[in-house]
């Protein structure tokens, strides 16, 4: 009997986990997209509880809404324990700990009353619509566009290291320069101008007042303006690469090389590769 | 004689089709510069109708000429419908439906005041000017952006949602983080911000006033700054490829396209080019 | 004697040509440098003057020196005109009109109060500069800068048409939605605040208050984000094709291909090419 | 007596040197760490220390800090000084400048107060964390980066000159155009406007007013927007080009550099690499 309910139960978790976990059986699917839709409507609520005017009228029922949401969530969440085989090991991973911070804030708003804004971390959970979606497409592309990026990590590095260090110094120097009457009240606070100014954002809330400090700025946009051009090149550069992708394969009738990754024959003698 | 007839406004309409759709003939051709200035002079007229002060000197004739040029474009319309084959295919195709746009503001200021400076929609009817250009290798020219923009189409989509997914969490912890009291009134508000601030914009409308919120601030405008680099850098490759690689030759074997401009022989059957 | 003064003339003007136009020669590299300072020091003096605290000051030295440079400009003009062969040819190229435009502003400033600032133009003139550098090489770099964006332009012009285009209706129909309360007063400021947006300027001098109109604005900052992609795409692949130039050389021995341009042996089997 | 101190000595100096000036060995390497600590302490006791609201608190503690690290920095230079085999070479190099002015500014605020803030160069000190991090491969990337830089220094010259000239005539005609009293004081300013607009910053503290000024300030946006392609790709044909062709290989027979990774006989003399 204990057996029987043991089997009827580990049948019961394959089921769950089939529709909860995957999205090619057609419950599968079905699930996914509702899954999103429920995301969406509860940070669609989120945001509209924000807007003074619409929680005036509507306040009471985004409440009730929320909590609606987050009690789904909840539930799925353990559904989602129950079916996995390993729940240490979902409960680790990227998903399950955005899945838990997705349900959190509601509860935490009981104690510390504005958290539940944070609920729009929900966002997150709809990074599953690529599972709905041609999924293995999308993967390849983000896979490419990863090891583009994972590639020229290092180079990014530099590059953002040699651009704060240029910040914190040329922003010192506007502290010096201009001072806490013209807006510049602190180093942080000049740090702060610097970053935005060489990111070409431009505010304008601070700005210099003094030549020299307008010469100072100008040589900071410049710079701004210039260098964008350096993990541009570098990032252009890794996908050329990826997107080329020329084979080191030589062909072994005419030893001709340059061959695509993808070929099959020479391009040149018509030769099985 | 009423075959005669049917002979005669079929060769009317071989005519007429000659001249409005076709940009050969000298005929064609002078309808087509005609129809340019037109354009371009009725959107000039709706956009200087705008200005206050020349409205009050002039706003007679530009209402006259509004009329004149919407009643020209009617009829042009009529005709085309009538001039053409196949008179759904057109109504329903891009420069139909921009054609019919171009005349509707007009007719319907009757009923909404106001409505008529949409007329400058008439803009994407000036689109036809490629045709009298030296249309094919503007179109080449497109055909490989397109080409180009298609191919990275999923990367592009990819890019975008990951730029308005963080857009959104970061809008709404600036809202709670600097509040309605700093310009932050709201979480689509904040959203707004991050927007303005992740392109790089920086309108200054709203900027945040606390040290916690130009800290992140700090943070999405590096990001915004730094991540320009992955469109950039997925068009370029893309280009790249395309201008290295141009050959459209398909394989009379296997029909595979994708080949070098230098390739001799299919890389995929290993057929001959 | 006619025909000696003749012989005489004659050399005077192939000195003076030396002099004047070529680089070569210590005299000619002499004048060349001598020019440049006295341009750039002419720019210094029109900039400070236009500065109301210098002008108090130095305006007397100011205006001195003004006519003093405008005079040896003139006079240099003048030597130029009676040292080459056919002043007509000279008279009419690009810096045949650059030093006249350079010259022209003293002039008309005692007619027209102010157009002496335009002096600035003499700036222009500066870019003999790079005549007096290791020319060649910077011509060569030019000419591939050039060749590159030459290659290009009629992509760029599609880009500039579609980018205006969109800045037009994107423009009107802010008008519409904003009004002239919110400072989109007009067709022609809504599209100049819409330049501002998709160019990612950003000045915050108009700014969207309605929320429809942040959506839209939000828009189209996303859209000047994401397309500054294409015109760097363009100019990326096609430097990169210019940098990387393939040529389509085939080795006589082993006939691989896939040469640089520049190669004068085949780098597979060393076989001359 | 004399002879073994000076072993002695010569042993202290090899056991100083080896701590101070590498980073292989564990004292060394701990040595690295310990300073890079100070380093960022000291930099952010000085940033701190320029908030008025965390001065006035711990004023009193920053300034013995202050000192603290500066005698600190004091002894290590002497102690560079005292191990290095040649003083002369280290005190003339990058880094032994920079320790220097790193040390300056304390004593400096002696006399001149509010030159302590200078300090903040401290941070180019800190670039020494590439040698504790895995060295080689950074300096590999950095030298990739500095090549692809130099390659395109003249192209770049070019640019910057082009941008500078344009900046220079459209900022005066601004000042001819909108005048003092729309914020254009001087042609000075109005360059540093023309600077913040094409390099697409836009702080929106000078803004025309005039339509004409507005168009002209359209023309320099689209302007700043379309060239910054120039740049990147510039700098994305060079990257490409390195990362395409990545041999450092020079022709034992000619010693020509540039072959393609690929390559097996040098291209130019057809010698075996």
């Amino acid at each position: 009997m204990e057996r029987e309910s043991g089997i009827h139960s580990s049948r019961l978790r394959n089921r769950l986990h089939e529709i909860i976990f995957e999205a090619d059986t057609p419950a599968g699917k079905m699930f996914d997209i509702g899954l999103i839709f429920c995301i969406l409507g509860s940070v669609l609520v989120v945001m509209l509880d924000s807007v003074a005017a619409i929680n005036a009228q509507c306040g009471r029922i985004f409440y009730v809404l929320e909590w609606f949401f987050t009690i789904l969530f909840s539930i799925e969440y353990l559904l989602r324990i129950y079916s996995v085989k390993k729940p240490y090991y979902y409960m680790t991973s990227f998903y399950g700990i955005v899945d838990v911070l997705a349900i959190t804030p509601t509860y935490l708003s009981l104690v510390i009353p504005g958290s539940q804004y944070l609920l729009v971390i929900r966002l997150l959970r709809v990074l599953r619509i690529f599972r709905v979606l041609k999924f293995t497409q999308y993967i390849g592309e983000a896979g490419q566009l990863t090891r583009a990026l994972r590639a020229s990590r290092r180079k990014i590095t530099l590059f953002l290291f040699v651009v704060l260090t240029a910040v914190v110094i040329m922003g010192s120097c506007m502290y010096i320069i201009e001072g806490g009457k013209n807006g510049f009240t602190s180093i942080p606070k000049s740090i702060y101008w610097a970053i935005v100014t060489i990111t070409t954002v431009g505010y304008g809330d601070i700005a210099p007042k003094t030549t020299l400090g307008e010469a100072l700025a100008a040589l900071i946009m410049i710079m701004g303006y210039s260098i964008i051009a350096v993990p541009t090149g570098i990032v252009s550069a890794e996908m050329t690469h990826l997107r080329i992708k020329i084979s080191t394969q030589a062909c072994p009738v005419c030893s001709a090389e340059g061959h695509d990754s993808d070929a099959g024959y020479c391009k040149f003698c018509g030769g099985k590769l």
